[in-house]
């Protein structure tokens, strides 16, 4: 990180003209270890589930847009599509729970942990066995992409009704009240959404999440993409790889994972800032500072793919600018 | 722009969840007059210009430094070559009024007004005849790129001293005083910013600058560049091609056209709010709200470079996402 500072202030532009990019290369250099971070391969994880609190009309769309949104995934037409090609990533789409027995697909890795969560307002979303396997599943997901060369990945989800396993999470870690930390997800009225803050108050007070012990709080209330996300950062955090965090659900696997090994958030780039209510309160939390703010709110790692590019715009400037010596630029007056 | 905002609600997401990115698909759609557009013929156009006020010491760079970052450019070694390149880019590199005799080189188009404006603080800075011929060579430098291929333009600006001018210029328009949207440059420190805004206020006392004539304004406490980069906006919204507005100079440049051209605004897109004083007060006036917030302040165009790309990310979503309907996803429940 020093090497890369002492360059930055080399280069030809007053010394932080460059703002939050020249941060952010100075971050890269440190996860990697590497004075000149290269970010060649790119790749975006979808992490795929389905959610039993569904039943309870949590959200404004029917269960199966799950399954249906994967295979749009699988055929390129999803938004994250569109912005990975943009990027010149891959998208890598994980069955981490979808409530349908999908056809198998090159594309898909499938690490089906059931067919979708119980629901959380009537017994615990999944068993503290079933938790532990999401989360090193997606360890395992990260392992395999990096056996194909990845420098960076970017994290996101598909899970009709996961936005009610976040905020409940995200209550539980951060301590926050529910209704804070509760909003309208795909896009429900006000009614829906008063009872949807009550789904999740029933649901901590009859399961009881341990606020210090993260494995609970995932197996109660949390969904198998959470869990798989919480992993997949785990993973990369581990092999210095840079994680960008994209939303709302990204952001509560981001409490799962610093919960359970605090230094992965040195690893963590927060894309953007959610519309989605509760977001910005689990960003102060990780003492994370978002780098675009576009009001999205459509999840699959939409917002870490847009966020991706900027890091690499980061990097490219440490590495191909030239310095004032090189250039034969005159130096700041004294 | 009907038709755009049509397809964006049949496309596989919650209505308005890819935030800005719709509403920037669907003005871009209105300044190109096509429902989907497409953009694949990216210029950066970098206007440079000396100005005589750096005799009374407003910067912290020598005045040399201008034409030592133009062979910067032309050499591909500078912050706008590096992002230009990252959104498959060209730059083009204007000469408005360097104070040195650059040698010519295939990537240089002179426009050359004169070699520097004068110093406002003790006259104006150019004549009326050289403030429109500085507009009408950034049309028509706007018009040789078209001819080539142009899908939107980035303008920014090279010049040291050039923080000076745009704030003399933003306090005419804008009717602010002078230590509102007057700040630290490329770094000055407490002293000499204090020094820079009284050198403002005397400009403008004694060149009397009319509010209601941007020529006037643009001749007696302006500089080549701005005229050359007020120039390109008009020429570019002329043609219907979607202008990103760089920083706090690029601003300045569009509070000219505005004034000129009212209509001109509409097809201005504001790629990001500059740490520089001033800017913010500058976007206000114009109605325009930043894409990006990263603390940058290199001016050349590199604020616009990284929107050039989101805007890119947001037609691309128009036009490449699949319907509810293409996809056979379920739609939203009553």
């Amino acid at each position: 990180m020093g090497e890369a500072r002492r360059r930055q202030d080399c280069l030809t532009k007053p010394r932080g003209s460059l703002g939050r990019l020249e941060e952010l290369s100075i971050k890269i250099a440190g996860i990697t270890g590497k004075a000149l971070p290269r970010i060649e391969q790119k790749a975006i994880v979808t992490m795929a589930g389905d959610h039993g609190v569904t039943a309870e009309a949590v959200s404004a769309y029917p269960q199966e847009v799950t399954a249906q949104m994967v295979y749009n995934f699988l055929r390129g037409g999803a938004g994250i599509n569109v912005l990975a090609r943009h990027i010149g990533g891959r998208v890598v789409v994980v069955d981490m729970g979808v409530a349908a027995n999908l056809e198998p697909h090159p594309s898909l890795v499938s690490k089906k942990i059931a067919f979708g969560t119980r629901s959380m307002a009537k017994e615990p979303a999944m068993s503290r066995q079933q938790a532990l396997q999401a989360i090193e599943e997606g360890i395992e997901v990260i392992n395999e992409e990096v056996a194909k060369g990845l420098d960076i990945v970017g994290v996101g989800d598909m899970g009709i009704g996961n936005t009610t396993p976040s905020s409940a999470i995200c209550a539980v870690i951060t301590g926050e009240p529910v209704p804070k930390v509760t909003g309208r997800g795909t896009g429900i009225g006000d009614e829906q959404l008063a009872s949807k803050v009550k789904v999740i108050e029933t649901a901590l007070a009859l399961n009881k999440p341990d606020p210090r012990d993260a494995i609970d709080d995932l197996s109660k209330v949390g969904g198998f993409e959470i869990g798989g996300i919480a992993g997949a950062i785990l993973g990369a955090a581990a092999q210095r790889i840079p994680i960008g965090i994209d939303g709302f659900i990204a952001g509560a696997a981001a409490l799962i994972a610093a919960e359970l090994c605090s230094i992965a958030k040195d690893y963590l780039i927060a894309a953007h800032v959610s519309a989605e209510k509760g977001h910005r309160v689990i960003l102060d939390y990780l003492g994370l500072k978002p780098l675009l703010d576009l009001e999205m709110r459509l999840g699959e790692g939409t917002g870490a793919a847009l966020a991706i590019f900027i890091v690499e715009a980061a990097t490219k400037t440490l590495a191909e600018m030239a310095t004032f010596a090189d250039a034969g630029v005159s130096e700041k007056l004294d």
